[in-house]
């Protein structure tokens, strides 16, 4: 694999180095420990978020996710709650002590969404933004970055140099499904790059199998064929009520279904000496 | 998803059947104990498959697979033994038991696979010859149905469907990768289909992760995760020397590496409620 | 681009050798006229198959195709006339003089085929077919060989090096749409790929925009790009009636769309040094 | 293939309006006359934008094309000279007349590449990048959105709808090839989305084969197929010594090439009742 992969990669390559361990609140993802982020795919209203954070973390959760800025394919969807979003999360946070992962889009809004933010993420639609890479390399606090629904591994790596080469080497990793001609899931979970970065990087890798497959069924197998594959953590999209989700109800899970899954992964999690 | 499904699949389709189970020689496929099916992309040689015969049912493989007619891009290529080949597969057979799966090319060959085979297969460059979906139609031996790498699960499951509808109900998919823009993997192994297919269809589904990422060090992890996924079994290649064999060295196990993934599997076959 | 095509390939590659030219009854293919082989899709009926070869042979098309053998992705979807089809397909070159283009599926029913058949085209799902492709590799007749909608440029150059290894040399290539995730065409019509072949090969190539984009309105823009592209011919679907059609109504064109299509075609033949 | 486009697409979907003209400095996108935009991938000195925009210009071109600010896969590639390229630029069009057309990559450089360019191009890399298409629809100057090179052609117009309903409705859409499973060529040129996206919208379309194909020797037949598709002009990326570029060198043509290249457009646009 190593032939199709940059020889210029310097600080993402693996080569000699062991795994790196990316800390967020005293979280250890990259470790022996299997880490869970849960949350709506949007922010929605105080009570969405509050309760999902409440059930999330009952059910195991360690983090917890929700975007307030929202890349939507038409300027007529629901855009996110901005601020008022944020706002939302940091209370969530206060109550049940999770830490934070939202997604930032553009660099201007780097300061506001620093100022609530544990965990920022780049998404899909932004691993290409180079500016945006350079921005948070920039920063002193950890980076979940996804690949690209059409980036080759290669491609992704090169994403992460860039921010390790502008200075923060706090980078998590995060397979979310890549565009393919099948059109059964919503996009095509390639969980062999698991197992492909694990090698051929030390960055932590997690794995989003809501996006990747666009289905509430298809998550919980997903999600423990990610664990088994090798991943370090898990993001999961969960809503109180997924049928009147704003976005990407079809694949949330409801609180029940999200402890389920919780509880299942622990033993798959165990079969492959880690820990949940 | 059914709605990307056709409504006219009739016999493969899932309504509201129970999982099928496919019998090969005592062995059931789809019940509660997954299938581990093993062996070298190509007879090679006597000592080659008689040797690799040993090793995978020592390790635990319950069948031998190999193949004696190959369909190889390049008419330069080795294109398999033929006949000599399916002698030495039964000679195989019977001195370890393991049943034989092996490749039908077409249908004029068919008496002659017949009478050495346990397990017919349809490989993936085959899925569309609706003749030979036909021919197998008419036998009464279980076929192993590969998914086309260019095939979507609607294409697949009507694949499965000629040869229902053509007398034969023993039929076991096999996923075995996608082709997709990726080249970091020889295919994209699509493991969402696996519950997905077990959601849309009765028949027991099993991957093949040697093809699906071409790989030897990603066989391992790819093969835990299908199972976790709900796979009814898995496709292995194992070699005596993986690096000199005719074909598909660089994806091939060899014995020890073999017997350590069979392993690994158990765990998460226990993991998931199921044996090995 | 060589880099990336086999190196063993021999026959067809293109090293010196001028363009070769396939001769159908007198017609030639690969040299400086270009060709139009229109028809419906199946043949439906004697009226449909006789109407049609009058109207496209009074607007100018040279041969006329028509599929009596079908690869449908159902079982249950019409399968073609088999015997009858080739015998009204006869009929129809009797009255007009156009030679015929027909789908051969396998190799047992070579004779019949070629019996009827002045080009024996073999289709997309077939293009690995290998087995057919040696058939078809022993008989004197020209062959028109689809490229498989996942079939790379080097897959194909290798399937017709099978077909031209096994002794027939009159081999016309057809690019027809490769399958992507843009799913508003039918397929995607990968135009590049017919100066690539012209470059890398001595072959005739064609181009089926039917086919490649699945809908009505895009095929005259499209043939007239493959004209200007090098395309050494077309194959356009035409039907009487196409919003009846058994199978392709809506990539198919009805008569007046097709003369109208003949007659902007001439222009570009021209502009790129060609003629129809 | 209007059932698979957003039928919540307001400003840019065709309905019953007429084409759109987009003028640039007089010069008309999108009326009869096709125009030709050519240049350097990047800036790269005075002497090699001086000379080229002359060259150009001499050989036919309208406008002149040329990145200062690059957006490469690797952090250690060369990222433009920035604003020092950016006065090149304005040197060339001081001395040639010919307008400027150059990417924006971020927001926060928009007042500085405004001082500059006469028409912004959004990258492929940043056609989901919705708060610099935000940005860009607030200014009045013409927009050169590339599609995505993993984009449906109903994401690229969506793309399009967020300028258009930001307040400025100046923009041209640019197909420049899809990410596919085909590696002969860098990406695929889809040309089909041509007359796709004539038919669901008023705004012009311009092809650029240098990103598409990735190969010199394929740009002049995919340039006239892009005029015989109906494109309504061409980016053709152009060097004084390609095999000395920076970047893109493989598909740049030199001068000669070029030259000869715009006489053989003329006749395919006369073809096609367009003129060059």
């Amino acid at each position: 694999m190593e032939k199709n992969i940059s020889s210029s990669l310097k600080l993402v390559a693996r080569r000699d180095r062991s795994d790196s361990v990316v800390e967020v609140n005293g979280i250890e993802i990259g470790a022996k420990k299997i880490v869970v982020i849960a949350g709506p795919c949007s922010v929605e209203s105080r009570s969405q978020i509050l309760e999902t954070a409440r059930a999330v973390k009952k059910a195991g959760a360690q983090m917890l996710r929700g975007g307030a800025f929202k890349p939507r394919t038409s300027p007529y969807s629901f855009q996110g709650l901005e601020e008022e979003g944020l706002k939302l999360l940091a209370e969530a946070r206060e109550e049940t002590g999770l830490p934070i992962v939202t997604e930032l889009m553009a660099p201007d809004s780097l300061d506001l969404v620093l100022s609530y933010a544990d965990v920022l993420q780049i998404g899909t639609r932004n691993m290409y933004n180079y500016p945006l890479l350079r921005a948070v390399g920039g920063v002193n606090k950890p980076i979940l970055l996804k690949r690209g629904f059409s980036a080759t591994v290669d491609e992704w790596l090169n994403a992460a140099e860039y921010v390790l080469k502008s200075g923060n080497s706090q980078v998590m990793l995060c397979e979310r499904g890549i565009r393919t001609f099948e059109n059964l899931t919503r996009f095509t979970l390639d969980l062999s790059a698991v197992p492909a970065v694990k090698k051929l990087s030390h960055l932590p890798v997690l794995v989003d199998p809501s996006h990747g497959t666009g289905h509430r069924s298809l998550v919980p197998p997903m999600s423990k064929a990610a664990v088994a594959a090798g991943a370090d953590g898990l993001l999961i999209e969960v809503h109180p009520q997924p049928e009147k989700a704003l976005s990407d109800g079809p694949q949330s899970l409801n609180f029940d279904e999200f402890g389920d899954l919780v509880q299942g992964l622990r033993l798959v999690a165990e079969a492959v000496h880690r820990s949940l």
